[in-house]
């Protein structure tokens, strides 16, 4: 079973205090002014200052409640789906309920990972729950601290990132209401692995072995190149075979909602992909790539920009470390 | 929909070459010959030597696909549900399928995180895709790299974890069959989320910040006694709602297969809980606590032992840092 009778019911989104322009980008990687817009085409990023990630999606969470004319008695499981984590232990999602006020509500919290597009898998698997009727309503928040595992040396892939947090709250939807997940899809192929990676901080090099030797084991290594000739070749029949599920076209596709990664790069495999500039989504200018809030950032974006009404066929896409490729196909 | 038509079809267990003693631990920890075993339990625990997480899982996952009478070609996704990961970027079960040898097949692969309990997460989340034809054969790993976190000055609880991995293939239950997933449970109170934490090696205290004086933060911070209390007070509770979701008493459990957090806790809980001694699996003298994966391998040691057979009402019970509380009531 694919298609799922559950919709998007409100979103929020919350950046960081201190935002940073393409100029103040130039000097902080030490490269002749223009640089940054010329490479990479993102204007300003966010990054925090005493902000913590729990912080963040508590108050992306509070403005989805808010949207969805709902309170926080009315959710009944919190799933944080985040690339980065805010601590080993507890899981994200645990400090999410905390930084919320809410720690004696015994609703359920846990994490989903899957890099960039953790919003992706945890949209795709909790929608299974909610249409099953097991949980009504559940809050998928997606919160990322890039800044502080960015290697300032590789500066072309740490001109792209920004901090952030976006929320996302489902819910049945109704027999005469359009809204529905019509088909999702997944794949992941670990002759990527390791193209992008942070090799350091987990049990295989533990934080407590770093010294400043080793120091860019334990920042974000891309290998940018390699990553796009693997995505570009593989994008295009996971496309069609996701189209193929959810039977329809490009052309039924309002807007497309693609992760956030690059300008350059999405741009070329819109192209690629058959996918006009008119229907692609692209908040990266104003944003940065915000690993997994960038999905749902988008959908936010998207609704408030009036890009997307009920009923709207719209494509969530991307790619992530892995090489994972993901995609969602709904009716907002 | 409580109820869902999914077993569990094969399983497989990995302990690493290294089998510490209870006595080389006493030396370990500086204390008097007998004092870890009085004070834990637990006789024996393993260590990486040089083992990874992704190795470790990798081995549990093949011995759970030939339990289980499949090949890799027959599992349609891969969940790493674990408390520990390798590393930070790219997500465990992505090095999982790499360490497989197959990083070619397109397997989607994930990781869900809620600590201890990531195995009851992992389980309870993806038993309705399987039930719903998303997905028709789940591979579930839990592979747990304890030592490298662990506090020595903290004795009591760094004498009591272990490393290894465990892994359990689900897919669906014929007709015919008595197998089922009966209820699940969920509940996390994040008033308890700094009395079981690791505060460093994420974005809030990142590795890169990591020195000798800031040591203790890294590793594995665990107030034992006031989880206890905490534990014991929201267990009972917990139980009586789980079961009235089951529609059934304790009585009909034939087993009882509990996260081997220590062994102690678990038998002053069990008493609490009215469970006899006989109807619980005990294996932690054996393998120490290993994290998320020490329910899995409770199941794997079950069916070994002939505790379970097929048909026979299984309770997965635990508790992990949040707090958050869990279970599974299963028709095996």
């Amino acid at each position: 079973m694919q298609n799922r009778k559950v919709k998007i019911i409100g979103t929020g989104k919350y950046m960081p205090k201190r935002c940073v322009s393409d100029v103040e980008m130039d000097a902080v990687l030490g490269v002749p002014e223009g640089w940054v817009r010329r490479k990479t085409n993102v204007v300003q990023r966010y990054f925090i200052e005493d902000e913590t990630a729990s912080e963040m999606g508590a108050k992306a969470a509070y403005a989805a409640l808010e949207a969805a004319g709902l309170e926080f008695a009315d959710i009944d499981c919190l799933v944080c789906a985040s690339g980065t984590m805010e601590q080993p232990i507890p899981c994200t999602a645990v400090l999410i309920q905390e930084a919320m006020g809410q720690q004696h509500s015994g609703v359920p919290a846990f994490d989903v990972n899957s890099t960039c597009l953790s919003f992706i898998a945890g949209l795709d698997v909790m929608s299974y729950l909610v249409h099953a009727g097991r949980y009504r309503h559940v809050l998928l928040v997606s919160t990322e601290v890039a800044s502080k595992g960015l290697n300032w040396g590789q500066k072309e892939s740490a001109a792209l990132f920004g901090d952030g947090a976006a929320a996302v709250i489902i819910g049945p939807s109704g027999e005469k209401e359009l809204s529905q997940i019509v088909y999702a899809g997944m794949e992941t192929f670990s002759a990527g692995a390791h193209m992008s990676e942070i090799r350091g901080g987990g049990s295989a090099r533990h934080a407590s072995a770093y010294t400043a030797e080793s120091r860019d084991h334990y920042l974000f290594d891309m290998q940018g190149d390699a990553l796009y000739r693997m995505a570009s070749q593989k994008l295009p029949p996971f496309l069609s075979r996701l189209l193929a599920g959810a039977g329809c076209g490009l052309d039924e596709i309002r807007l497309v909602i693609p992760h956030q990664g690059s300008v350059m790069a999405m741009r070329l495999l819109a192209r690629k992909l058959g996918i006009p500039d008119e229907r692609m989504l692209c908040i990266t200018e104003e944003h940065g790539n915000t690993i997994a809030a960038s999905i749902p950032m988008g959908i936010h974006e998207a609704i408030r920009l009036e890009r997307i009404r009920r009923g709207d066929r719209v494509l969530l896409l991307g790619t992530s470390a892995g090489l994972t490729l993901g995609g969602v196909v709904l009716d907002y």
